[in-house]
């Protein structure tokens, strides 16, 4: 008997238990999991020299109940005045749904709370019923000096749901979850910020059960964390999706955009173009609540012809190879594909061994030269017109092939598009043996990705026993992104952080942008300044002035609006 | 001998004589014209009922010399500070010149100098070498509260470069007109705000002779004005190219900016995209003036391959089928054409009439029931790579098909890109002998479409002895433009100045954005706030307190930033 070879891990199979620690830092559904394959395991261990034996307990579980005693802050007159608003069952005070709304996914907030630490908490959790309800409690808290956050898909990796100065968080999926218009005239979906993904999604595929339309419709906006982030949510941090490449990123998406704020409401206009001076809605996308409330959307939507879609992967031998077929592809000028994305070496080692590859193409490909630590893997598909999907798809065949890559059919990508929404999951399955999964990106032209790729690993593997894995998901003809996720094990959640500011420093030192896709919020903020420069935060501040003069709009950090000096880093 | 028959007006085949007012108001080269034909001739004397008298002396050709008395009223000091910063060489005083800068294109600059009115002019005019000349004059206008104000290429139609407060017009084109840098990596141009048209393309057309490039490239901006308009002047007015249904607007073009303000100057990232916050670039975009002055510029390019551009030109029986086919084109996900333009069934008309359609086609055409007053031209081009174009070229043939179109070749097209740029030289033909020529132009979407053209047409045309002619010549899948050329015979400014006012009351009124791509300038500024709304016109006085507290920036009413509550109109 050989026990210990058939050791492993008892993952959580369990959702966490109401009102736990856990039950406010678990990702997505609390019935939804991920757990690390045999040969994950394997590599963990062997990369953090651990054994079965370290994989026994779990310290960071977090499954015991909050333990929290914080009454609101807030005088009776105001929280009566303000279940006067809402009415009482859109109100709610207690210790968990505050603490449960002042988290988004970040993992330093995961780090500590399965630690049992828990930060600021707004003082009331608010469910407003519609715009006026927004309206109502926004001029409110601007006459009283109350602080207001709002929450929506909850799924900030940037602590850009912190209440850091208390008041009250509005819950925006709630009720104002709806989906208003179809317009298929303007082939636009008129909707309210707290409507998930997948329920936008759905209303648009089924648009001709649910409109009596003549057509059915995609958003075309899927980011990882599609299932359980909203479109408002997109709108106002800059997100980006897994197919942007093609439909663009959420601002691009937008027509036009509906906000409350502490001196007026307005709606923007909703023309493809115009040139009537600078564009108000422009300076909205990316506000990240710290302007005001956006209480309505109106998106650009896509003819939906899933038929039509072509999924491709290909191996190519080597990083330089990836990068420099994927420029041309970008700069092609043939049309462009949906998802398109290139793996690293590493990632596409560690990748190849997570999910497993027959060992007859794996000793095919290194026969071809395509060895371990070299070559990487390139998987997208390419969505529109039947016609026009499967001229791209050959073209794209042809450039790949013309720098040495090797045509893998299709089957890559489609299993990556069947799992993709799951990969989250496994940060609970590490984080509870003290292991930390998480990830920082950046925008990059083409010039300098290849040093920033190559310095900003440097940094990360120059830590003893640290896996990094990066790729690039988000094409231009002008540049692209990187996304680095990197695993190691922390002493403390202070000794992690010290380790995420020297990345982010080293990003900013390479030529990559502050962030690609995942906003600023909090966590990024203290290098805003030194990223944008004095004079543009100047610009920003100044609009925050105008918007918001008592500083009630998610303040305390955000976008490094309201930080003070000394909160700055300076590189 | 009937010599009447004969007769044809003395079209000016003169360039202006130096220093007239015809030198001020004449469109593009001086020695560039394009008179009416024969066919457009009789058409103007049948529409207004005029005979070959009315064409024997022109009453406003304005070749006096501009006869103006007006010592600048700055101080000796500020005189000599301001020569002091650019040496003599590159400030003027005298009238003419300061006149020369003080005008645009707009046919009310042009009706009134033609009648020997001259407007506000600067009090002196100052070409800067560099940005830090630049710079040096803001900050000391900005000191001693100067108004400035910059001429670039000088083709507004929206009097966008009226001194209405005298102090300085800055020149960009003298020496600010360099292509400084040509990336290929990141396929992007660094330029300075002056350079023309044709000098920015010319230089991409040329990469290889000109900077060793590997291929060539395009800026993928071809305005109306191309030949006359600067690449900064595009960016600051918001302008769009006829091609740029595919390459996208200038605001889209536009990478990075650099901008010297009153209170200071920065650069914008040069990243494809970032999730860093409000974008100050983007607000910078179309602030024609007003916030700072741009002084350099990086612009996405695009591989320049003639070769594979496609024409086609095609009939369809009518408006309606037109506009459908023209939705379905660009909602079709099969790609996008470059160029593409439909033509309402007058300006169909007028246009054949024009250019001299064939009989043989013209009776083809008939007995097939595309009526005259009714059958409406398309023309456009596909660019790109070749296979692409062979794609997008086919589907738009079958789309045109299905809605009823008859194609008829490239030929249309490739005349109409020929003479494209000479249109606007008519207007001087026709002022001569009192007749304007005009255009008002607005964003609209699929929507509206149809009842802003019938219903800004049917105010146009209630007016006796009008013409209007309508075309969509910039596509989105949202959307598209109309844009009203109107001919008509006026008693005076004014008399025209009130028609074109209910024009532009009747395109808010039906759901035209008040701009497509001609921006506000002074024209259109009293119509902004009501178009707006003041929320976002005091977001915009914000930024621009931000930025120019004394304001001395383009002040006197651009965009409406400085106008008082009675300048406005309200509708």
């Amino acid at each position: 008997m050989k026990p210990e070879k058939k050791f492993r891990p008892a993952w959580s199979n369990e959702p966490p238990p109401p009102g736990s620690y856990r039950a406010i830092f678990k990702f997505g559904d609390p019935t939804g999991f991920k757990h690390p394959s045999d040969n994950w395991y394997a590599m963990l261990k062997e990369v953090f020299a651990l054994g079965d034996d370290d994989f026994r307990t779990k310290p960071f579980e977090g499954r015991s109940p909050l333990e929290l005693v914080r009454p609101p802050r807030l005088k009776e007159r105001q929280i009566s005045d303000l279940t006067a608003i809402v009415g009482p069952e859109n109100i709610a005070a207690d210790e968990y749904t505050r603490a449960r709304h002042a988290y988004g996914k970040t993992t330093e907030e995961m780090m500590e709370l399965s630690r049992g630490v828990v930060r600021e908490i707004a003082d009331l959790v608010v469910h407003p019923r519609h715009k006026d309800d927004v309206r109502r409690l926004v001029a409110y808290c601007h006459r009283e000096n109350i602080p207001v956050y709002a929450f929506s898909g909850g799924s900030s990796v940037t602590l850009g749901l912190r209440p850091v100065r208390g008041g009250i968080t509005l819950v925006m999926n709630t009720h104002m979850n709806r989906f208003l218009e179809l317009n298929e005239d303007n082939q636009t979906a008129r909707v309210q910020p707290g409507i998930f993904g997948p329920a936008y999604e759905k209303a648009l595929n089924r648009a001709p059960e649910r409109f009596r339309a003549g057509r059915r419709y995609t958003g075309g906006h899927f980011p990882q964390s599609f299932e359980h982030s909203t479109v408002g949510g997109w709108v106002v941090t800059l997100g980006s999706g897994q197919a942007s490449t093609y439909y663009g990123d959420a601002a691009d998406l937008v027509v036009s955009q509906e906000y409350v704020t502490p001196v007026g409401d307005f709606k923007t206009l909703a023309y493809p173009a115009t040139a009537t001076g600078p564009k108000v809605g422009d300076l909205m996308k990316g506000a990240e609540g710290t302007f005001g409330i956006l209480v309505e959307v109106t998106m650009r939507v896509f003819r939906h012809m899933p038929a039509n879609q072509r999924h491709f992967s290909f191996m190519f031998p080597n990083w330089q190879a990836a990068v420099e077929a994927s420029r041309e592809i970008a700069q092609g000028e043939f049309g462009r594909p949906a998802v398109y994305r290139i793996s690293d070496p590493e990632e596409t080692d560690r990748g190849l061994k997570l999910y497993g590859i027959p060992k007859l193409v794996d000793r095919f490909l290194q026969k071809r030269g395509f060895e371990p630590m070299a070559r990487c893997l390139c998987l997208g598909n390419v969505e529109g017109d039947r016609d026009y999907t499967r001229l791209v798809k050959r073209k794209i065949r042809r450039v790949a092939r013309h720098y040495g890559a090797v045509y893998l059919g299709p089957y890559g990508s489609k299993k990556w598009a069947q799992t993709r929404y799951h990969e989250p999951y496994m940060r609970e399955d590490l984080n509870d043996f003290g292991i930390t999964i998480d990830t920082l990106e950046a925008g990059v032209t083409w010039d300098r990705l290849m040093t920033l790729h190559q310095e900003v690993r440097a940094y990360i593997k120059a830590r003893p026993r640290t896996i990094c894995m990066t790729h690039a998901s988000h094409f231009y003809p002008q540049g692209t992104n990187l996304y680095f996720i990197f695993i190691g094990r922390f002493e403390s959640v202070a000794d992690y952080r010290s380790f995420q500011a020297g990345i982010i420093d080293s990003i900013l030192a390479h030529g990559g942008s502050l962030s690609h896709h995942h906003g600023i919020g909090r966590l990024l903020a203290p290098w805003i300044e030194a990223h944008l420069g004095s004079e543009q935060m100047a610009v920003l501040r100044a609009v925050k002035q105008h918007f918001d003069p008592h500083g009630i709009m998610n303040p305390g950090g955000q976008l490094g609006l309201d930080l003070e000096a000394h909160e700055m880093r300076t590189p």
